[in-house]
Parts: structure tokens; C-alpha cells; sequence
């Protein structure tokens, strides 16, 4: 089965759970988006992906990229759908209007991305970066450049890759060798050989624009040396730039997308932003891009939990227990009723459901961010992005790698073929683990550049203003209350502890980042839990997965939290000896 | 790099933890198995293992097995793998002499399979059922049947298939519909389809037999009703009997064995063991199988950690926090220096090593049970390998994926391309949490079957004997001694709540298993402390994932613990609301 959009459970959340409306309503470009408006948005961005984008998928898989004389070939109907794509003007959802953009808010596109990236991953890897480009041109770009470059990637018409990784350079960006040259005319000569570029060369689009991590002359070693370079595959009097792709990878999943060796031989670029200050011009849009990422997870866990929820409603094994006797000669019950294939189905729906809470949230953050009139309440929001945004990128990956294996699970042996699609989504996903930052690096990046920074002091404002969103007087309120406090308690601990052990928090980073995945989770579920019952909800829909979330999810909360204390107390311990 | 068995690892687990020699001696035959016998054994299969068979391991994958005219030809080199193999004598290790085998003990047998898994999954299938059909044949096969088919098993020279899974019928075999007629002169014509048959066609044997699941004219519906029939490919007189390979399977995996449909067409067959007790004649091998699959994840996870070792201990990526600042200009250190990656690997090598204790001593089980002369002495290691079996499947076999999804990490994203090897380990140990009994099903089989039917009072007397071969005086002793008794006293709780509330079993059936898992694993780890420090070691082979079990995976124990104990107060409180 293909991948199926449903509008309903999406508006739930943005507008019964998040009051999304009101909020984008408080700035001044979104001061006219409506309920109305949303409720088109996204029946039509749920019909696209349906019927354009979701049936390819498999053919993505199985036929995949293929590499020819140094060109790329797509998979069957890739070109078309991309096309009807730019068409449809969805590329530039959230560009501003006067690139030639639809100006609407980031958290309608995080939905377009996360339905996208469920029914297509492979395809979806080519816009991707789209936005993150747009944004970095638009801010850091020469007005040459953004005369030249701007409209067209802001409507999807020319696609863009982001050239950092090295084959020696991954995680460690410093360690970067490509060589820029400046010339007479202001250009570069860039040469050198990029890893893992996705997209870095294609038949989906007629221009590619590669921007490039590289070192002028003058350059001091390590991450400060580093500058951005906007290298096109053709340049602007038509002639072919000396970008090539040397060959692509043979992954593990994600065929459908060509990850690239590329090799600039003295390609023709241009500076964009200050010399050596590339990174700080890429990190401009490392929140969207990671949020994006986080967005992949949850679609690729839904369409997943989609799969092993249609399957265990069709497939009958063996009587279920029952707490009544079965009735004499019943046949074989759905393996939907079995107590194990239950939780698997409601545990993946909670993380689904809270995920998309809390990933929504975050891209209404993006909007307040760059949007509200207030500065302080810019700075908040930039906070919360700052802070939330590893969070969910490290949870929702891990997530949908493991949790699409539990519904591979669901299938039992015909899991494991290709036949129902499920293992093709567990090979896909494995790979968001990895880009835009590790997950451990997400980790790192969250308690030791980001939470210790100020001690702790930023993280436990926006913890505070969780705790004040909740009811005290709700049971499950003042139980997400009092773990918001334990994680406030935590983090002074770490705090105290990093000061005397400076290697600790690398040691506690991945279990601190989902004790605060796990409490954020269980705020979200506070909160369906109200909407749910302002809408009158009575069925198991948002109950059974609460249940779930509550059950089988949040004891690692307490777990986590204990093996951090420990390792604090240890390293105390050893301080003192 | 391919994989290389380490003889002295295991060496260590069998000798100074286990006391492998004396256990076995006290069997009438192993009494002349010594020391040199085991090394010479351990050294040969760990040669032959490295030398013949894991350099066919990528081929297996990349060209796989292919499906032409009807026929089903292996990777390049396994046919002649596979005849090494049976030239060696391998297959026949543990079958008894007077059948042609060398009368070795399972344990050697165990850890052949566990290094020829980690070597090569894919070829390891072929001869994976061998000795369950022998088992099976020599216990339940009539003599006739024996004369023909059992020193051609034995040996190897023929391979075996069980088949048992339809297209409707997997973990609810009561449902199977394949049909056998008795004919006049005492065979009988077997007819159905039967699917996710390993190696139900191949060319490495010339003969092929099958062990079929079958249903009688006059048989009862269900389970009860199930016979067993012996099908081979060849007849005897000569001519090809109706039993075809209809297509393999696209999987996820395992490329290198192929999964077959395989459609009986009155195909002709002979009864094994009593009408309608065919669950029965293959139950006979059921704990032995379920430890080979065990063994099949302590392999694959041991490959993944070689690799993952391997390039960390290359791999230079940023500087390592460190106790003591860095020297001025230091350049990047090794992964392996950084926490998130020791955190990686040691906590794999401690479910490796603890896993090999709990597996090596679990096979020295299966040899008590078959020849101790003491009948109460079999009965307790039939008790164990009942109780202890189900858990090392699940447990090993989801580290296998999920552990090396971890040494996968290591490698960023070289490790979602092929080229590394390890995404392969991912995708080929995805399938062992599946067959053989999925891991859901083993759990259940463990609570629901085996430790409630007595209530616990086995299980009890399992763990009392675990207890006893500690040592209180040691802190590390003594705090496993409280988890087994903490183990005791859940049982009975989910006794007594069971009793109430019958679904509750299959609702923490998971949960419970890991709880067990878990203890034996801290069981396993206090025995290598004390060997490790008999033997004088002082460095960090052992050490360090001593340390990384304490710190990074016994607080599962924890949580888990507190998660059936919860839900058996839950259901304590709905029972008497």
C-alpha cells in the first residue's frame, strides 16, 4: 500500500492541541491565515502526495538511481512528479513574496515535508534542501548572486546541494581540504572531491547549484577557515561548469535518491558571505534543516505504523486471549487483538502523535523566530529552536529506524520481503540516523555546546514555560510537572558535576537527550490529552496510544534519569578520592 | 575486512568461566575430551571459518542466489564451501559415531555455528537444519527411513528443509492445510504449497530432504491434527520426485540463502514418527534449533563489533575530551577515543561475552541432558534449556540487529554504503528476530508456556541454582543474588496476578523476558569478574565491558522490573474494582 495523507489527524494537532491559527495570527505576515485557509492547504498538499507522489516509492527502490556516463538517471517518474511539484508552486510554500514565494508559514511546510518524505524519501531528498539553500543565499548572497540564483531556487525551478563532507571530513568539518582561488574578475577556482552529496547530480532539474565548504589561500586551519562557495552546474553564459559526479553510492535504502562523489576540477564559483565565515553562513539554516530531518522520521514511523496497522487489521493467527472464554469453534482472531502486536501498534502511534506535537511547535517557533514583532519574543522562540530542535532530530530518527523495524515486526516472515514494502522503510530510515549531524553529535551538541553553555539556564526557561502551560490540578499534568522539575534538578547536577569533570557530560550526552525527548513527549501527550477531551473524544483514537506512551514509554524517562545521577555521583565520587 | 574467529576469547569463556573439560568428562561420552582435544578443535574450525568461508560472504550478498528454470544456483564459491565443509567432517561434529559422526559435544558444535554465522549467515543456512533433521530422524524415523536417510544426513551430504510455514499459516501452524494421502504401499502423496523454505532448492547438495508439515485424511483441526512427512527432492529408485521450487524470495537480506515457495505436488513421501504427532517429532529438535538461532546473533553481532572496532581504532575525526588538556596543535583523535563510541563498543562486547557464557553453557545443558547418568540430573538441564533457551533467542537475536545498528553508527555515513560491510550485518540479522519462533512468540512461550505452568516453581529453581554458584562476599555477587531474588518474587507476583487477570502474561510477556535476559546476563558478567581475575588479568578486555554492562544496560533490569510489577498492580486494582 502507498503511503495515505490524513488532514484530519494533522489539523487535530495544530489546531486542537497547538491553537496554531491564533498563534501564526499574532504575526504580521500570517495575520491573514485562516482556518479556511489551512484546511485547503492541506486536503491539496494530501492529494498531491497521494496520487503523484506516494506511487512511485517502490519503483524509487527497486530501479533506483542509476548511474550512466557520468550522468544521472532518475527513477521511473521522478522527473515528471518533481515537475508537477515546481508546477504546483509547493517548493516555494514559504518563501517570502517578493522571491517569488507563497509567504506562508515554516510549520505548513514541516507538514508538506513530513507527508512527503513518508510516501517518497528517496524523492523527497532532491527539494529537501531547497529551503535551507533559499535562506542561505537570501541572507549571506552578493546581490549578483541573488539576482541570478534566488527566484530560481526559491520556486524549485534549479536544485541545490549543500558539499560539505570529505572523505576524511565527516563529522569533522575542520579537517575540510577543497581549495578556493580567488580571481581577477571576483570568482573562485574551487577544486576538490565531496562525499555523500545528495543530489549532487540529476535529471530532475536543468541547473544544479552546489554550495560548497572550502579554503581560500589565506585560510587558518580547522572550522574558522572555512568558507562557502556557490558553484553551479552550468554557469550563466551556458557554459558546463567542471562539477562532475564521479559515480554514486550503493546504499543500504534511500535508491531513490543519488548520494554523489563529486569533484570540482577548478570549478567557477563565488564567495557567499564573509571569507572564512562559511560555516556561520550554513549554520543560518541548520535549525530548519534539522527540524526537516526530524520530519522525515515521523513520516517514514507513520508510514510504517500505516503498513503494520492495515496488515494486523487483515492477517488472523491464532486465538487472542480474551478475558471472556472464546466462543466454541471461533477461528483465528486479527492480529491487531494480540496484546504484543497492540502495544507495538499504540507505541508507534505515541511517538507519531506527540512527535508531531512537538515537531509542529517547533516550526511555529521558526515562524515566531524569524516573524514577531517583539524581539524578546524572537529570542524565545530562537531559544526553544536552539534547544528542541537536536532533540527531536535525534528521538525522531531513532525512532523511525527502530520503530519501523517493531511494525516489521507486525509482519512476522513476510516482513522480511519485499513484497509489503515494511523493510524498505527500515532501510531508509537507518540512513536519517546518520545526516545532518550523528545523533551522538546531536547529543553533544545539545548538552555540552548548547544546555551547559549558561549552565543550564536556557533549557530550564523554556521547561518553565512548559510547566506554566499545564493544569497542576489534571493528574497527569502535575506528573509531567513534577518530571519537568526532576529534569531542571538533573541538569544543575551535570552542571555542578561538568565543572569538576569535563569529560562527563560527552559520557551522559545520549541519555540526557532522551530524558528531555522523553519528558517533552510526555508534555505533548498532556496536552492531546486535554484537546481530546475538549473535542469530546471518546473512542480509543487518542486514548489507546496515551495508554501506550504512559505504559511502555515513559519508565525510560526515570531510567535514564537515574543512569545520569549516576554517572554524576561516580564522577563525584572519583573527584573527591 | 572479513571476519576472524578469536579461539582464545572462547577458549576463555568455556575453560576458566564455564569449566567446560571437567562438566563434560562427567559424561560417559565425552570422558576422554580434554583440553588439547578443544584447542586443536577451536583452532581447525576458527581456520577453516576464516580461510573458506567468510571470504564468501560479500559475494552471497551482492550476487546472492538466483532463480533459474526452476533451479536455484548459490553464490559463487559455496558449492564449493559447502563441500569443504562436508570433507572436513563439520556437519557430522556432534552426531553420534555409529551414525557416521564424530561424537562430539553440542558445545564444540555451538560454537562452530556461532563463528560460521559471523563468517557467512547465508551459506551457514544450508546446513543450519542438519542436525535437527538428525535428531528428528534418529528419534522418530522409521528404520527403514534411517538406513536410507540418516549417515547421508549425518554427514552432509544431503541437506535438509523443514517445511513448515503456508502462506496462511506462520506462527499459527494449527491452521496448515498441506495434505498427505496414504498410499497402499505404506508411502504417501503429499500435496500443498509451503513458503519461507531455507534452502528448499539449491545446487550445494545432490539430494535434498524435506521434513514436511502435513495433515492426514482423518486428522483433527488444529495443531493436534499436524504429521510429519519426509519428502525428498531425489526417490530413491532414481527418479525427481514432484517437490519444486516455485520462485525465492526478495528479501531484506540473507541474500545468500535462498527463502523458497516449494509446491508439493502428490509428492511422494513416508510418515515420520505417530499420525497426527508431527509437532511432537519436530519439537524434538526445537531447543537445539532456537540456539542456533541465538548463536546466529551472537555471530552476527560479533562481526559487526569487528568491524566497527576496526575502523574505529583507524578513523580520526575531532579531538576527544579529555581529563587532561590536549598538547598545542594536536591533530584529531581516533574515534575509538571518543565516549559515544567506547559507549558502542564495549556495551556490544558485553553482550557478546556474557552472551557466549550464557549460550556455551546452555549448549553444555543439552549435552547433560542427553548423557548424564543421573536421570534427575537430565531433567534439571532439560529444565534449563527449556526456560534459559527462548530467552537467549530474543535476547541475542535483537542485539544482533540493534547492536549492529550501533556498530553501524560508528562508521557514519560510510557505514549506510556497502562498501564497509556492515549495513549488510544490519539487513541479514533483521531476519532472526523473526524465524524460528518470532521473538514475541518466545516470549510467550517462556511466561505464558514454561515458567507459569508450574507456577514459577521451575524457573525458581533455576535461578536458586544460579544463586548458589555466586559468592555474597564479593559486592558484585551479592548485588546479582538480590536481582535474582528480585526476579523470584516478580514471578509470583505475575503468578498470583495471572490467576485474576489471563490476559496480563501475554501483556508483559516482553517486558518479563527482558527482565530474565537481563539477570543472566549480570549472572554471566559476575562469572568472568572472578575468572578474569583468577586469571590474573588486569587489563581492559574484560573490564571495560564489565563496566559498560553495569553502567549502560543493567538499569534496563531496573525498568522493566518496575514495568510488570506495575502492571500486575494494575490489574490487582481493576480486578477488585
Amino acid at each position: 500500500m502507498n503511503y495515505q495523507p490524513c488532514p484530519d489527524d494533522v489539523r487535530f494537532v495544530l489546531n486542537a492541541v497547538l491553537d496554531a491559527t491564533p498563534r501564526l495570527n499574532s504575526l504580521t505576515p500570517f495575520a491573514e491565515v485562516d482556518d479556511a485557509l489551512q484546511a485547503q492547504l492541506l486536503d491539496e498538499a494530501g492529494k498531491f502526495v497521494a496520487e503523484v507522489i506516494a506511487p512511485l516509492n517502490r519503483g524509487g527502490d527497486e530501479i533506483g538511481c542509476r548511474f550512466v556516463d557520468g550522468k544521472v538517471i532518475a527513477p521511473p517518474g521522478f522527473r515528471d512528479a518533481y515537475q508537477a511539484f515546481v508546477d504546483g508552486g509547493w517548493p516555494a510554500l514559504s518563501a517570502a513574496p517578493e522571491d517569488g514565494g507563497q509567504g506562508l508559514p515554516a510549520v505548513f511546510e514541516a507538514v508538506l515535508f513530513e507527508w512527503l518524505s513518508a510516501a517518497n524519501h528517496g524523492l523527497t531528498m532532491a527539494p529537501g534542501l531547497l529551503h535551507g539553500a533559499y535562506e542561505c543565499l537570501k541572507h549571506h548572497g552578493s546581490d549578483e548572486l541573488k539576482q541570478h540564483y534566488l527566484a530560481k531556487i526559491a520556486s524549485g525551478e534549479w536544485l541545490a546541494t549543500m558539499c560539505l563532507t570529505e572523505a576524511h571530513a565527516g563529522s569533522d568539518l575542520g579537517q575540510v581540504r577543497t581549495r578556493a582561488a580567488p580571481q581577477a574578475d571576483g570568482s573562485l577556482r574551487v577544486a576538490g572531491t565531496k562525499i555523500f552529496i545528495s543530489g549532487g547530480e540529476h535529471d530532475l532539474s536543468d541547473n544544479i547549484v552546489h554550495l560548497v565548504l572550502c579554503r581560500l589561500p589565506d585560510a587558518p586551519a580547522g572550522p574558522k577557515g572555512l568558507s562557502l562557495a556557490l558553484v553551479p552546474k552550468w554557469l550563466p553564459d551556458g557554459t558546463r561548469n567542471a562539477a562532475h559526479c564521479e559515480r554514486i553510492e550503493e546504499k543500504m535504502g534511500l535508491h531513490g535518491s543519488p548520494t554523489c562523489v563529486m569533484r570540482f576540477d577548478d570549478a567557477t564559483g563565488w564567495l557567499i558571505g564573509e571569507p572564512h565565515r562559511g560555516l556561520a553562513a550554513m549554520f543560518v539554516m541548520m535549525n530548519a534543516a534539522r527540524l526537516h530531518v526530524a520530519l522525515q522520521g515521523l513520516g517514514l514511523l507513520d508510514a510504517a505504523w500505516q503498513k503494520a496497522d492495515a496488515y494486523a487489521r487483515e492477517r488472523r493467527q491464532m486465538r487472542a486471549p480474551k478475558p471472556a472464554a472464546a466462543p466454541p469453534g471461533a477461528g483465528p482472531d486479527l492480529i491487531a487483538q494480540h496484546p504484543a502486536i497492540r502495544r507495538i501498534l499504540d507505541t508507534q502511534r505515541a511517538w507519531i502523535d506527540g512527535g508531531r506535537v512537538l515537531a509542529y511547535r517547533t516550526a511555529i517557533e521558526l515562524d515566531v523566530a524569524k516573524h514577531h514583532p517583539d524581539a524578546a519574543r524572537r529570542a524565545r522562540a530562537q531559544r526553544w529552536c536552539g534547544l528542541v530542535t537536536p532533540v527531536l532530530k535525534a528521538a525522531f530518527t531513532h525512532q523511525a529506524f527502530h520503530g519501523a523495524s517493531e511494525c516489521l515486526q507486525v509482519f512476522g516472515g513476510h516482513g522480511y520481503v519485499r513484497e509489503w514494502g515494511i523493510e524498505q522503510v527500515v532501510r531508509d530510515a537507518r540512513v536519517t540516523m546518520i545526516y545532518e549531524g550523528t545523533n551522538e553529535i546531536q547529543a553533544i551538541d545539545l548538552l555540552a555546546r548548547k544546555v551547559l553553555a549558561d549552565g543550564g539556564a536556557g533549557l530550564s526557561a523554556v521547561l518553565i514555560g512548559l510547566r506554566d502551560e499545564l493544569d497542576a490540578s489534571r493528574e497527569t499534568d502535575a506528573d509531567v510537572q513534577r518530571r519537568l522539575a526532576q529534569l531542571r534538578y538533573l541538569t544543575t547536577t551535570v552542571a555542578m558535576a561538568a565543572q569538576a569533570d569535563t569529560v562527563l557530560p560527552y559520557e551522559v550526552a545520549d541519555d540526557y537527550l532522551r530524558v528531555v525527548a522523553l519528558v517533552l513527549l510526555a508534555w505533548a501527550w498532556a496536552r492531546i490529552d486535554v484537546a481530546a477531551a475538549q473535542a469530546g473524544d471518546t473512542g480509543t483514537r487518542w486514548s489507546a496510544p496515551a495508554a501506550a506512551f504512559r505504559r511502555h514509554l515513559l519508565p525510560e524517562f526515570d531510567m535514564r534519569l537515574g543512569m545520569v545521577k549516576r554517572a554524576c555521583e561516580d564522577a563525584a565520587r572519583a573527584g573527591t578520592a
